[in-house]
């Protein structure tokens, strides 16, 4: 500690400003706003569109306003620093994205981002400055709603996939090349990746966008792992016919494979029990006519769970299952990987010091794993990483109904706040 | 008979120029032409497109070179007539449709359009001068594809849809509303609907668009009526939540609903056996994405029998299986019949001609009911209808392999012209 020590009797006092940190998140989620029928606010800020560009620029330029130095990469990840006293010291990275889905929430992702702009802020105000540097980072495409994989930005940050692979990466909605629209909104920047040189710690504030903290009414989850996840797109190649005039017997039909692949993949989901999930949440028919016995149809298949082995035999029970239905039908059935990350434990160290810094704070807290992937399980391949769940009213999120309550964005972001601090001071 | 007492000695020896046919459904095809992987020649002009548009001019052109005389009603019909010898009878008309699904073939429709001119131009290549006017119409909208219900034109055509009700229909692709393409493309005629006056008897070519007349080598199906079709949108309405975060048990998912909801629809056909058949051949998924619980699914339910009273019966069956399985997920379900038409049996004396007229002609016969709906069957509402299919090449239809041999074209060709003259004459 440099200034701090004349300015801060103790950084463990410092508290962000939570009304500020509130109207960013409301300022970044005018843009791309979606308005239910029942007064929901939601976003959708698919990554590498127009409006993820003009997101980007938003909290940019609240980087620079902030007197930041900014780094953008060659995949579009965009790291702002602050400096610390001691130049030799690695950095510590607090971080997220702001890619939301199609229909998503203000919070998923912006509020690890923001509440990193909110630690900044706080630092300033008090003129404190750090030993390490500090960094607030936004990974390109976490989603993977528009490009697959999911966390693809920090994916290539680490190292764990190579740019040219990942600039060739098409849209699942139009077709178009991620590298091509990287430099079409401008951030197809010049700092290498994977990156030269890694953050001593990483810390992602992040809401929980499940049930559990909210049931539980605990405030603090912290986080000590991530699922693993397997997403696989499955084509069934069937035989187009009129609808009216081709007897049952003859049909080679591949909705009807879909359909019962679909139904196969809950009834293994729910047999095995938590914490594995399984979902399909896209379906392609071709041509998708009333009255045309599809020729092909194309879906999705995204199977999660804490533990490898049994996340392994859940794929091998589904892929024969969609394999032999097709086999009844007399269809064809390719599969293709679209992402697969093995489960991650986060380092025992972060994940005490989450706990014992809300606990510290006067917070509820509870451990658990994340069921949804992060950025953070990508940093965790190259430093210690952790994360911070506050709850989701309802469970909500990628649901433009998703919602936190301002006083626990508040209690998450003083939780990441001190945490970085122990780390940086 | 007038002219033809002097020009031919028997009418019962003309025949039409199977080539000059075949010239007219390849030219046809070229407009809206899609091409297979493997030589596929297919055609999608779905209705009120500019494809559609200039398709129509194409064979307007063609009935003007013909000299008839061209009349386009409010919901865009057209129907040429090739003038009679006495003023007083009643027209005799043959027709079909030239609009495709989106991934059709070049006979669906197009045949019976063409065989009716390539019927004009042989009697004025004989000079020969029918008692009967005879008229050659082409319907609006009879696929259906996009806008419900199917067979709209020949409907309205008959008085059995009012036209301003047609006209509101909008477009399951783009929501435009019908009447704005009709305008658009500039086939919104002058003609009052219902016509004043009907033909005094009907008869449509085509293909037959399934496997019968192919596997049992018969050239000539004497169609005998045309089955019932139940065509319903189903929409499920559940909780949209991140796949990777919302357990099991706590799951709204109307793609599960839906995949339970269409093996459904393909067993109670199957157990049914024929001339059961059932098909789901349009499903959409919102949002649509890999890591989205959806919120709602959308899906069609296409049901056909030759049996009112079997079709109500696999319609509560199918529909009570529906409902069942939105209750057990927790989802909202509404149902919306986009069509609904029951069983047509045509004309006895009609079928009777049709038959003795294509055994004269030494060509193999089979009598069947259509598995598909025909503009026919509107017709038959309101004169003496009937139709004359001929084979398909593996039974395929609306798929870009649909082909007929060009053998069969003329076959069938012929059995239309002596089914005309036989009633004109």
């Amino acid at each position: 500690m440099t200034v701090a020590d004349e300015t801060i009797a103790d950084w463990h006092d410092l508290r962000v400003d939570g009304d500020r940190l509130w109207q960013r998140l409301e300022a970044l989620g005018e843009i791309g706003a979606v308005h239910g029928p029942n007064g929901e606010r939601g976003c959708a800020r698919l990554a590498l569109t127009d409006v993820d560009r003009d997101g980007r620029n938003l909290v940019v330029s609240w980087m620079q306003d902030l007197g930041m130095e900014i780094a953008i990469d060659a995949i579009g990840n965009v790291v702002a620093t602050r400096a610390g006293s001691d130049p030799g010291a690695a950095a510590v990275m607090v971080g997220s994205h702001i890619d939301t889905v199609r229909t998503g929430g203000r919070f998923d992702g912006n509020l690890g981002v923001l509440a990193g702009l909110e630690i900044i802020e706080t630092l300033a105000q008090h003129d404190l400055i750090t030993r390490h540097p500090i960094q607030v980072a936004f990974f390109t495409d976490e989603e993977g709603a528009r490009f697959a994989p999911d966390m693809l930005g920090s994916l290539v940050y680490v190292g764990g996939l190579a740019v040219e692979e990942a600039l060739d990466v098409t849209a699942a909605d139009d077709g178009a090349r991620l590298g091509d629209e990287l430099t079409r909104i401008g951030y197809a920047g010049p700092t290498p990746v994977p990156a030269a040189s890694f953050p001593c710690a990483y810390a992602e504030l992040h809401i929980e966008q499940g049930p559990v903290l909210e049931d539980e009414q605990i405030t603090i989850g912290v986080v000590t792992g991530v699922q693993g996840i397997s997403w696989t797109e499955v084509t069934v190649t069937g035989q187009s016919a009129h609808a009216g005039t081709t007897p049952m017997p003859l049909r080679h039909d591949p909705i009807v494979v879909a359909a019962r692949a679909i139904h196969e993949v809950r009834l293994v989901a729910s047999e095995r029990g938590a914490p594995q999930v399984a979902t399909v949440g896209r379906v392609d028919v071709v041509p998708n006519l009333v009255n045309v016995i599809p020729s092909n149809v194309v879906f999705s298949i995204d199977l999660r769970n804490t533990d490898e082995a049994v996340l392994k035999q859940v794929e091998t029970e589904v892929f024969d299952a969609c394999r032999m239905y097709a086999t009844d039908e007399g269809c064809e059935i390719s599969m293709r990987t679209l992402a697969r990350f093995e489960p991650v434990e986060f380092d025992a160290d972060m994940i005490g010091l989450v706990e014992t810094t809300a606990q510290r704070l006067g917070l509820s807290t509870r451990r658990m794993p994340s069921g949804a992937g992060h950025d953070a399980q990508m940093l965790a391949r190259v430093c210690p990483a952790s994360m911070v769940f506050v709850p989701s009213v309802d469970g909500l999120s990628h649901n433009i109904a998703e919602y936190t309550t301002p006083a626990d964005i508040e209690a998450g972001a003083n939780v990441l706040l001190q945490v970085v601090l122990d780390r940086s001071v």
